[in-house]
């Protein structure tokens, strides 16, 4: 029930941070897409460890094997395994912690839930799960592009260095120019900078990841329960160390007027029905107006310090939880294509269950 | 697909704004349990619309009928249909927007998706569905009652007044002793003079809920996808004019450090593990830590205002539409009581999953 | 959890026999179908008791309400709720059985399940429940309509009295011109009197009905688990005492070879694909091949019976349970529009989930 | 959708005969159950082909790789994955399919349905993929023994050789002692013979499986539509060449009166409510009654004889399609697992849902 996503495309993820690996079965992909492997490399590179002085140092190539549902280099239509093997599991690294709980990490819960729990690396709860939903939301990436659906995300905020521009004043094609992945190259430059005095002091900073998704036609998401942004906020809300999700206008709307708030129709020379402002983010009653959808993303200081923390065992003793194993500072550089594949994922389902509702 | 919610504790709801009714079958309340009627009326009282002058003047006893599922006054385990009947339908009061849409309504997506509406007072996509969600949550809630878990909602923000007290430095059995369901008696008159101004514009206002969940053991939850506040966010994103969720430090731990924001563990004198601080909103990794559950929900201003507004009609021509009808100048007084129901359902259904991962 | 079926077509149901009513919410009908109710209550008539001397005499109207889901005479693309209230409830007639077991009925298990129960008439138990099937296949058989798919089923066998003619050889608009529901005149009068023997004998006896879908496109169905015919098959098993399913050869094609079994591809004059044989029963591997889907559901004798039988009360003691209250002495032809809604829901459900496998 | 089955432990299966291997994810499974790795691989190799001369000469080893779920030999709460690679896929036997249709195959109906197939050796639509639900229900075995639950299966018919003997009056643990897995040495041999001559003649021939569930606690199952028989059935004709199901008395118990059908109760030496006849096959109203549960299963003839078949290409012309390939000449011995597999999938599913009905 827990690993699962989806109603149409929908995915199941398995395996732990120090296991043999981490996968995902991918099935609803419609048939006949030529799947790219180059292009599921590179969303994977995008999101694996070692990539810059400011993530973590494990060393992950993050190569994948596809299992099945492609055939003569197309889908099928039946289901897309894809695994992920760990390299770098510097398990013994992890000793210390076998019945200590790390504070504000998920070792004390799985255990109080399981009775017992895979310690190294955090097991299951580990951010590295998120691989395998980098791989699959990469198909979902294919998928959408017949629709001539795009989604970009990118840093917009690194501890309390917010970015005030709008996407729409930046080129998101910039954002894989820098480590960071803010598309302001002079804001990326003292974010970066206020990352690694963090990592230096052997601290973690949380930040923002705002995701904007274009092209999408009206008339996708469901009425009532399955509206658009609900499904968009609870996968990204699944994502490790997310605290918050807004879209549209968000928390900031709520100090406005509905006279300053709604967003006004017009049909545009094209006789297409457009708003002139979008505060609604894209979104009216849970269903795509045709607008451009965009939502911000909190994410956590990452709770792995290099630090000594007052903790309990197992035992509920009192014990010091030493500062070890390798960790990232910030998690928002690696979380944008994390978010976007969560984001692709989404849009992709109600893209294929809008069809199941038209006659 | 999109009307029902749920996994054990299931609710599917059906109904309109100006149809025969709305109702709710809920599914997966256990047997045996004494259903209070006199609560579920209790708690869709504290929803339904007239109830002060900051209210909507649509007039409905909000009435219910319990169609199935209880036997001698008790559950017997089979679904629990509710049915409130509609009185107060002034359908002719929509006769202007049959062929308009509304700005910031759902008019325009659902005449994209469907290909129809049922125009009056927004159909399906009114949050007059949500009557049928409370009635259900006074069931949820019972169960939790059981359990020994508690969930209360307040008004924490209307507009750009924002109560920066917390939850433990008010009483919260003061929330209903005012319109505005406001704990703090200073901050609720304010805040009624507020909406009340507003309303006299015509216009309307945006706000925040604030919801407290206390008294829930460790372990509920689960892991990856169906993380505890991951369903907290997606239920409380699909109430109507939500834009927003955030639990524990949310949106505002994105400015700590690590070293600021993790949670000390400790052992109480009861032996229990405890956390000497509760940025993590009482979850960790997806799963309740025992810890007190918080988050907060933003909803825009009513997309209804008193005002004519530019727009156009289904023939992609500009129009004025009248502001006419009858709306809340501020939606979150009433939202209380939907925050509360809909997390109760969440909190519940996992409450029973829970049972179903333990051998 | 149990008393919804579908994925995209997806009804629950709720209601007890002697409760308030019976009901059903439907959801993902497409929009813009117009709802001929004469054709729900149509359909509701073929199932009600009291048709003839061979059903049971309780008085039940089953007339329905619809409660949501249509505007201005057609359907909006949400839930359509409907309720059946119940009249002729002698709920008196049952009070016997407060503590006792019937046997071969449900309220042990109910009892076992749940530590209570609605002894009256079975409560949620009841066949009662399948008036909410029959409306909702109503819907469906109009969804249906629009995809030129029709579904019939008759009465092919009553106790020892089996029909050896085929559906082809058969006209079956002759099946409603009768009692039993048995397209062949001459048998369904030897059934009639059959029954009508055996209901003299205050006693029951089983039957057997055969249900043809025709019109199907190749395609339907899912690999794998929801195979078209798994689906058909779960769906007739969940009516109330049905013993055993097979579609196409069924179990007699066990002792056929493969050389006699299989059906030779031939391609007709007007193009298209077609077998020779349809010992496959329109489904290979799972999916649609365009020919007939044709398949036959056991149902057990009644058992309620006039007989005193032993049994046990709630405390374990022996017991004479009495024979009284009003049944059935035979289900088949009340069954047989059951068959086929429940049919209709399962090939309406297929054909808007195969739109949500096409690019 | 279509490759996922279950509420609670859930099974997705992926792989297809002649990729990369087949494989499973398994969710649900409590925590802390000692994972026995030998009789998975027991499991297997009672499935896998090339065990008998009646069996395919495909060599298999099925030797699986846990690639998740388990930490130091016990069950984590976490998806368990499991992997089978292929090895011995002669491809190029395919290659005179490459554009045709065997008769009574799934070659049509997937072309039809995604517009392309991986047409190896069937692909996703061959039997391989049943080794993944085999490893998948080892597992569920190891569930249900901390409940104490048995499943056993055997051979009860092959093509007109029909074993009269109920389970009661053999000795179960026969079954494994012959290739054909029938628990009646004779008669097993008189099969064995049976099937060999159809082989020489380069035909085919059906069979049946009765399987017999033990030690179920009353209690299991769920109404109205997850009645525990409807889920079995499901369960069952989901496997391949699978075309009936019946339980109990099944399609024999139409010819019985109420009167004989009916299970009367009583009470036993030891209190515990039981009944003095079995025609419910342990099941009433869709829940188990604590008795012994039991069903068979019909499977046709395997499609593929080693005869030359009239058919069509994908260009509509009429072709022969030469008998080549490795095939069983009759499915049964090698299903018996299978069916054990799925029925212990279903039983452990609906034990664990049980719980989750619990206050």
């Amino acid at each position: 029930m827990s690993s699962t996503y989806g109603k149409i495309i929908k995915i199941a993820t398995f395996g732990e941070s120090h296991g043999v690996g981490i996968g995902v079965v991918l099935e609803g992909c419609p048939a006949g897409i030529a799947l790219d492997t180059d292009f599921i490399q590179y969303e994977l590179d995008r999101r694996k460890p070692g990539q810059s002085r400011i993530t973590t140092q494990r060393r992950e190539a993050d190569e994948f094997e596809v299992l099945s549902g492609v055939f003569e280099g197309k889908t099928t239509g039946t289901p897309i395994a894809l695994l992920i093997r760990n390299q770098d599991q510097r398990s013994k690294d992890y000793s210390h912690i076998a019945t200590q709980f790390r504070p504000s990490h998920a070792d004390y819960t799985y255990q109080a839930k399981y009775g017992l729990r895979d310690y190294r690396g955090g097991g299951r709860s580990s951010a590295r799960e998120t691989a395998a939903r980098v791989a699959a939301g990469a198909v979902a990436k294919m998928i959408l592009q017949h629709a001539g659906i795009s989604v970009n995300a990118y840093v917009s905020q690194v501890g309390k260095l917010r970015l005030e521009k709008t996407y729409q004043e930046m080129d998101l094609a910039q954002t894989e120019e820098n480590a960071v992945r803010c598309p302001d190259p002079e804001m990326a430059q003292r974010m970066y900078d206020y990352i690694d005095e963090t990592r230096k002091k052997g601290d973690s900073i949380g930040g923002v990841v705002t995701c904007v998704i274009q092209g999408t036609p009206a008339g996708l998401g469901e009425p009532v329960f399955d509206k658009l942004h609900a499904d968009l906020g609870k996968a990204m809300l699944s994502i490790n160390a997310v605290k918050g999700f807004e879209y549209g206008s968000g928390f900031s709307g709520v100090e406005l007027y509905g006279s300053e708030h709604n967003d006004a129709f017009y049909t545009d020379e094209t006789g297409k029905v457009r708003t002139k402002t979008n505060n609604s983010g894209g979104i009216l009653g849970g269903i795509s107006n045709g607008e451009d959808i965009y939502f911000r993303v909190a994410f956590k200081p990452v709770a792995t310090i290099m630090q000594d923390q007052d903790s309990v065992n197992e035992a509920g003793e009192a014990v010091k939880v030493q500062g070890k194993g390798r960790h990232d500072p910030c998690v928002v550089p690696r979380a944008v294509p994390i978010v976007e594949a969560m984001a692709a994922l989404v849009i992709a389902d109600f893209y294929m269950r809008h069809k199941a509702t038209q006659l």
